[in-house]
């Protein structure tokens, strides 16, 4: 250790992962940046990337500071629909964003950074088309472009009620307990996934 | 006029008031903000206040570069209910912010704002609910807790969906003619302003 270098330790080494993987994502997007690429940046080894980070994605949600694991979210979300699914995404999407107010990893944090930075925007965009839904119909034979429709229309009526919830305090929406949110709108989700959109 | 000193001129006095309005309605919010705190703020006579804006709103709308004179809004959003509304609404609501897009009154720019700071969300909602709804149910005799959830829940899907088009840009709703929009999200607002909430 050089005199006067700072002491080099696990958390330094982890933030300067996640620093570095913060400009690779808005340079290259969620599917350009590689492990490698971020590793190059911070200037360690790409094994000392993986040791830290299960993945691009684990990555990606320690970078833009997302309050989740999204494999969590990936594997609640959108397999399970029928009567009242609506309901239960609505309600665990808050539930989750509650449990992060007040951390680096608030909904009001997320937003801020998406609004004012287009390339955070590309990124996150790609990351919930690629990783929160999937790029692809999980339904053999489901129209593409059908699918797309309904997976931004859901996105759309979850980000405002948490726009709504966290960001303008809009009541009952700020005050309201997820379950009864899901009551409200989850007919919509319901709409959205499963029924005609004119 | 002092040696040294700016020349005084019109476009300055209004941004000088603009400038002193953003203050004050960060401070004091929407409601509680006067024209005559305003005037005082900026160093000037209220009625050269009124003399540029004709009325709070008025200035709000400027203050946090809002793309609408919210009698616009107002006019169009509320009152007209009944079978396809909810298309008509989400198709002039969309319409108003496409074409702000690119001007300092895009959605981006004013959702960061108030993304970043909370007493400007605070102002936001204020206004949301006073001028662009009222503070009041329209019909007498309506219940005013669910007015407010119908307010609200209104609020969601129009703020998603502009969130989606503007600045994550997810397609189709970044693509699709505010028309198609109406079509998808209509019922949505249609159920909202109408039907039973659970």
């Amino acid at each position: 250790m050089s005199p006067g270098g700072r002491r080099p330790g696990k958390a330094d080494t982890r933030e300067e992962i996640i620093a570095a993987a913060r400009e690779v994502f808005a340079d290259k997007g969620y599917e350009g940046a590689s492990l490698r690429a971020v590793a190059r940046a911070a200037g360690v080894d790409a094994a000392l990337v993986h040791h830290y980070f299960d993945g691009k994605a684990a990555l990606f949600t320690a970078a833009m500071s997302l309050p989740f694991d999204p494999r969590v979210v990936k594997d609640g979300v959108p397999q399970e629909s029928g009567p009242g699914s609506g309901a239960a995404i609505v309600e665990g999407f808050l539930t989750m964003w509650d449990k992060a107010e007040g951390t680096g990893s608030s909904f009001a944090s997320c937003a801020a950074a998406t609004a004012t930075a287009p390339n955070v925007a590309d990124a996150m965009r790609e990351f919930v088309i690629e990783r929160i839904w999937s790029a692809e119909p999980a339904r053999p034979g489901e129209d593409k472009k059908l699918f797309a429709r309904r997976r931004a229309l859901i996105s759309s009526q979850l980000m405002g009620l948490a726009f709504n919830r966290y960001i303008l305090r809009m009541p009952p929406l700020s005050t309201a307990t997820p379950r009864a949110l899901g009551r409200w709108a989850g007919p919509t989700v319901d709409r959205y996934m499963e029924g005609s959109l004119g």
